[in-house]
């Protein structure tokens, strides 16, 4: 075994990093994504990985593969991103990568080119210290659908199960936070996005017929106070029946998470935190929950304007949790409406419906996660599930391989906004953590 | 008695109507509004008016008086006019009078000069028919702050009780219908508009969160739906507790009118009406309630975005019947809202209280207009209370004078809209229901 250069690699990665970001592979814009996907390509194939690409919804996914080894370990990224705008709020040009105070800014700087560049790195550095070989078989999915809800994933993860057989999984995203512990997240939350519509009239009226006419947006006020309660806890039945709950060990888990709530109530000047402490991590991690994203109707300008609006929308996400199911939810929620009298408050699908996904927090993959980042950052946070959402169900339960986000995200990283950054000595540890991770799993463990 | 040359006087009023929509008294904006009170009270002069100005707190208010006889007629109404835009929707310019098929378009044209004009017209009529003089002692208050809200109104009134003390008070609005009969109104509902506000962090979240942190879009569909319930009946304690019933003068007028439910629900295709016939027009007459005028916050666009929103508003306005005082009701949904633990949706008040004005049904001034009505334009829809809002409660409440609306709009009139009209016809039949009432007081009523 070889000592490999780190700083060569780090500063190596950070070339593919602002190679990277300068391809603008905007995925709601269909922009780049097939140079992009050729650019990513070319630096698989120079480790030597045998990259494939066919073709998506919205653009091509990669799977890449090298090396031998007792253990097999699939990465997922993605090498889309969000649209850049508002432009006029970054400090510099969004897709040119930009060093400040020790952070580098750029779109896709940490979601997630940063992590696809890191782990790149973490790679050639591996390869170095073994003699030009990896110790483990490793394969690669690089989608570019992800800022898009991921729209092929789960079609192409049923079709290529042989092919994407693993051990583990590797996630995107994860980080760390301000003091320095790693973040580590074995699962996420399902979602469905819906919105609410009501229309009782051709047009707006004047609002003194409202003595004999109903009003829309009271009817989905009905809707949306019918749906749960003041405690967030939602009402609708049926809705909670097929839930898997935690187990022991993902349970033991939130004790020793440190949830941070007073931090973001300062942070935030949050006025309603449901929970503190463990409560406040088991709804986090567990809990199924609906946000009111958005809600319009009638007038919205100055003062007061006398009128009956013809009609009005919410909108809606529901955040689910294993053994939910998103077409099912939406039927309980139809069956609800209806037997609250609201057949008028129509349901519209916005959005792919994304099951949650959960891992086993004993797997041995999962605590070989846990040793390298002890080793590397220190003692880590693990969360049994984030509180997003994303398209890890088909790896956890359709492969059936357990999944660990483990990524160099920071709590200012300001993902999917203007002026996304990552902290560049991040990177650095992001690659440390890939070194140490893929040695042990070499060594079986 | 001479017979009057109606027809000369029509032709007269219109000229007078056209000089008087060429003038943009447009309150809301502070547009014209000295111009067009000196013009009126140029054509008052001219018939033996002594007129004299008053200043508002934004446009100067008119009081007028002439003739002598056995009863004091006092008549409302205003020279302003709601602001013309959207302009682009208009067919001719809205502040030229217009013909078109019978119709006379312009700003105005209806609310309020069209009857300020044929009213003039009808007294000049009057005084050719018994020899220059009027029959009765007339008192003309004409405000210019009506589309404002009138917020010098009832301090004026206060003010000059001894001046303004009448026998009766002939009120604007009113007109005839498809059918052409002529409906009349004998009241109005108070109102107050609101906004109830919810804001609970510095800035919009990831609806991730939503599991720990509420939301403000639900606090408000709380409130709302707490409000009134599914048939528009108001749940506030204590909200009917001071409301002054109709009387049996009231409800046995409810049956003579046939409410036109059919016709709007088809005009408007109206899918949720409360009720039909009878307790249809009860409810326009004698229902307090509650509308939700418009509704934000959030996201609004396309699609669906995992926004958990700071803050969102929605605008509400009560109409309240006789007995109800707007400020107690504004304390009482203050208490109703904490009663609910929602301390943290907020209550703005947008515009002037006024409260609800209702007429005695049976008062000899009342009967004079339903017999000239019925007289002129045949058999009258008589509505002891309109379901708008308007100044009329310091003229029945703090004068003690009853108040009949009878006027010249109809039911495609576009008042405050794009292409405000009148029927010409209208306009003549107006007149003569002008020389027909002034003549019946005149002999007593």
């Amino acid at each position: 075994m070889t000592t490999p250069d780190l700083a060569a690699h780090v500063e190596r990665g950070l070339t593919d990093l602002r190679d990277l970001v300068a391809l603008q592979s905007v995925s709601a814009q269909g922009r780049m994504l097939n140079e992009t996907a050729a650019a990513v390509s070319r630096l698989l194939e120079a480790e030597g990985f045998r990259v494939q690409a066919f073709p998506g919804e919205v653009a091509p996914i990669l799977l890449a593969e090298a090396g031998e080894g007792p253990f097999t370990l699939l990465i997922y990224n993605h090498y889309d991103v969000q649209p850049e705008d508002p432009v006029e709020l970054w400090h510099s040009p969004p897709f040119t990568l930009t060093e400040r105070d020790g952070r580098l800014y750029g779109r896709g700087a940490s979601d997630d080119k940063g992590e696809l560049a890191s782990r790149l790195a973490a790679i050639r550095a591996v390869k170095e210290q073994h003699g030009g070989q990896l110790p483990i078989r490793i394969k690669w999915l690089i989608e570019g659908e992800e800022e898009v809800g991921s729209p092929s994933l789960v079609q192409f993860v049923e079709t290529h199960q042989a092919e994407l057989q693993a051990d583990g999984c590797w996630w995107e995203f994860g980080g760390l936070r301000d003091d320095g512990r790693p973040v580590i997240s074995l699962g996420l939350k399902g979602i469905i996005a819906v919105e609410l519509r009501c229309k009782l009239a051709d047009s707006d009226l004047h609002s003194s017929l409202g003595a004999v006419v109903d009003n829309p947006l009271y009817r989905l006020a009905r809707a949306v106070a019918s749906i749960r309660d003041d405690q967030g806890h939602i009402l609708i039945p049926g809705f909670h029946d097929s839930v898997r709950e935690p187990t022991p060990a993902d349970l033991a888990a939130l004790e020793t998470i440190d949830s941070g709530e007073k931090h973001l109530k300062d942070t935030f000047g949050l006025k309603r935190v449901f929970a503190e402490g463990t409560e406040y991590a088991y709804r986090t991690n567990f809990k199924p929950i609906v946000n009111v994203n958005g809600w319009g109707g009638g007038y919205q300008g100055q003062g007061s304007k006398t009128v009956l609006p013809a009609e009005g929308f919410v909108k809606l996400d529901f955040r689910l949790v294993p053994g939910q199911d998103p077409a099912h939810i939406v039927h309980l929620l139809r069956a609800h409406l209806d037997a609250q009298g609201l057949q008028d408050v129509e349901i519209v699908e916005l959005e792919a419906h994304q099951k949650s996904a959960r891992s086993d927090m004993t797997a041995p993959f999962v605590q070989a996660c846990i040793s390298a980042a002890r080793h590397v950052h220190g003692e880590p946070v693990v969360h049994p599930s984030a509180g997003g959402s994303g398209p890890m169900h088909p790896f956890t339960d359709t492969l059936g391989v357990p999944c660990v986000a483990a990524g160099i995200g920071n709590s200012a990283g300001r993902v999917h906004a203007p002026n996304e950054n990552i902290v560049k000595e991040h990177f650095v540890k992001g690659v440390a953590f890939g070194v140490e991770l893929i040695g042990r799993l070499g060594k079986g463990g």
